[in-house]
């Protein structure tokens, strides 16, 4: 089991934009990838130009293959060009 | 519902105690703590000075709570004394 935190610095003139292409990415991946046991967009409480994705894999093959898959592909650069830097990923195991 | 993300940057030669006393947060924490969905411990896989707690809390008051419980008061500066810096915490809702 794989657990990944995404987290995203947003410009805030795109927060609007970020959350509807992330709703998409969610549920695409929700919907079509295997081994997702989780995955889901969050918002920082105090600051909302923070957003999260955070998730949960089954094994690093089938995280893999969700990040080669069509809408990772295509939604992934349209998130990162409404962001202030690119995203700060962290890919954990539970101990 | 409330979700925590408290990431912590570890001594390198303080990671073992680290853990050590994180667990022990952990087990007191899911054991005594009312309103306590989760609470885990991670390491990055990349990274093992990473440590991160993830949280989910049935309310903000019950998280405060959980912030106010002995054990919290006594383990959280000892497990800060093991670290860089500061703990790097994000308070989230799902969107």
């Amino acid at each position: 089991m794989i657990k990944v935190v995404a987290r995203h610095k947003v410009k805030v003139d795109k927060i609007a934009q970020f959350i509807e292409l992330a709703k998409e990415l969610v549920a695409n991946t929700q919907k079509l990838d295997e081994g997702c046991i989780h995955y889901d967009l969050y918002q920082d409480q105090s600051d909302p130009a923070i957003l999260t994705i955070m998730e949960e894999w089954a094994s690093p093959e089938l995280l893999d293959r969700h990040m080669n898959a069509k809408h990772f592909l295509e939604l992934v650069p349209r998130l990162g060009a409404r962001c202030e830097g690119p995203a700060d990923i962290n890919l954990y195991r539970m101990l």
